[in-house]
């Protein structure tokens, strides 16, 4: 049985909110789409470009929404994330855009271009060692120290509804859809997405994305309760989450059609064909979405096909490896 | 001396007229900034990204020109075009777009890629011996047979006049601008990028940019007539040209301001950026222009400067092992 909620879940009205929030600070990304694509799958598939968003993913919906919605008080004494990723990397950009100080917490050995990239957005870093110190624990005291607002990664209302507004313009843009692929890690996008969905095209089936070493998501939904596993081991390294959110498993359970899983060497392969037939850099959990209409994993054949493509933060060296693999 | 040139030379109402042929055709591709290039050099960066455009270079641009020129006879019997690269491959869907046949002769060592998106594009293909038989004698013998339009990659009024267009419109959209800088190869996109100019920021500085290992460019606008080098050796396939054009070569002499080189280290630096801050994949070629600023070979500093992205046509693996290098 899942926990109750410790807030009220987000409506397809908090991402309507969103939208204003977010407009004229966030990217409209542009919508892609590939005949080669079209004629692999069978099917017209539309891909939502959030690895062009600004700071490179569509975490940076869900922080500019969070950090809009803060009161004047919060604003002033500021915001704090921690996330070795692109989360970190949206709070702080966010966070400058709105003139709002941010504190984040990073592993004293994330890589040297990541906590660059985060520090040159303004933020102030602060390290910790991720063999000996509780993360959670430690941000969650700063934060009451310094009567920082902590903004968690994907379970809180206003991360959810900020990061349902890209599937809310790419329907916009293409119209109803058939299907609505979407990649899986905590469960923010996912949410967000079925949000958009359910009040934008009623007919559309939402499908959630996982790499197959970490199908906790999938696991939940066919039990019917927050499934707890393991770190996995992915190079989907957006989507190594151990479990679902308080708030994004209920809309999942309720919204989501189904949960697909796709190995890591279908990942690399949707990556060069990002790379090769639509010039663009796609980080490997980014491809998760495309990878379930290029394997089969979800049958797209003769059907009107949104994909997000999540994001396109990736060591350039690490990615050179991996197409060249 | 140079030679007198055998058709007279294309002018800036040449790339108005192409501008009216190719548009709804050819993409009108973004023109991109990054804040990162501009704290680097000190100047204002526009990118203009012509990896983006069909079949991924602005080859597509002349190719469709010098197609939608043809009298009714001539598109009937149809076009050739000899090239193992981004030319072959933009006539083909030229062509294909405008119902017009065409054959492509390629070596018939050229990459299996190549071939397959060239012939993906509904073109007839002829392989040749690269080591055994003379390409164009062999291309002009066919063209004579069979009636076919041979169109050639730079040399030619209307290729010029439509690679001309690019640079046409990164100026409609940035206004006047200090510099413009555009890689050489046989000169058609500087040339026509010159016209541009031109006509429409008289007070811009052209600028080509060469690989430092074939510098035919620079020898023959400091000497005042075309210089020819053995095949130069550099990363940046769509240079490798051995002198400019009769066409090119005037206008060069005449409309472009200086010609620098770069060492094939910069294009891989200047590769990475774009895969790292702008998540583009852009062709070693297209990163020349690029990367004259990046190294300084043109002080770019306090300036407006437009930057033309040649293409995006690279083997995967070969562009992996280059990022991973």
């Amino acid at each position: 049985m899942s926990r109750t909620p410790a807030a009220p879940l987000p409506t397809f009205a908090d991402v309507a909110t969103a939208r204003a929030r977010v407009a004229g600070i966030a990217h409209r990304t542009p919508v892609m789409t590939s005949r080669f694509a079209d004629e692999r799958t069978g099917a017209r598939l539309h891909f939502k470009c959030e690895n062009l968003q600004r700071a490179g993913s569509f975490k940076f919906r869900g922080a500019c929404n969070a950090i809009a919605a803060l009161p004047k008080d919060a604003r002033r004494h500021g915001v704090m994330a921690f996330s070795s990723g692109n989360h970190a990397q949206a709070i702080a950009l966010a966070a400058r855009i709105e003139s709002v100080p941010a504190t984040i917490l990073m592993p004293s050995d994330a890589p040297a271009m990541k906590v660059a990239a985060t520090r040159g957005y303004g933020a102030e870093i602060i390290t910790y060692d991720r063999y000996a110190e509780d993360r959670e624990a430690l941000a969650n005291g700063i934060a009451a120290e310094r009567g920082l607002t902590l903004i968690p990664p994907y379970d809180h209302r206003d991360i959810i509804a900020g990061q349902g507004t890209a599937a809310a313009e790419l329907i916009e843009e293409t119209g109803p859809l058939d299907i609505l692929l979407v990649c899986l890690g905590g469960g923010g996008l996912l949410s967000g997405s079925a949000l958009a969905a359910a009040g934008m095209s009623p007919g559309c089936r939402v499908i959630g994305v996982e790499p197959e070493a970490g199908d906790d998501g999938r696991q939940s939904l066919a039990r019917g309760e927050i499934v707890r596993i393991p770190v996995p081991r992915s190079i989907a390294d957006g989507a190594l989450t151990t479990h679902l959110g308080d708030l994004t498993f209920p809309i999942i359970r309720d919204r989501v059609d189904a949960i697909v899983t796709v190995p890591d060497a279908a990942l690399v392969d949707a990556m060069r064909f990002f790379a090769e037939r639509m010039k663009t850099v796609v980080e490997p959990t980014g491809c998760l979405a495309a990878a379930a209409a290029f394997t089969g994993a979800v049958d797209c054949k003769g059907l009107r096909v949104g994909i997000i493509v999540s994001g396109g933060n990736v060591d350039v060296a690490i990615y050179g490896r991996m197409l060249a693999s």
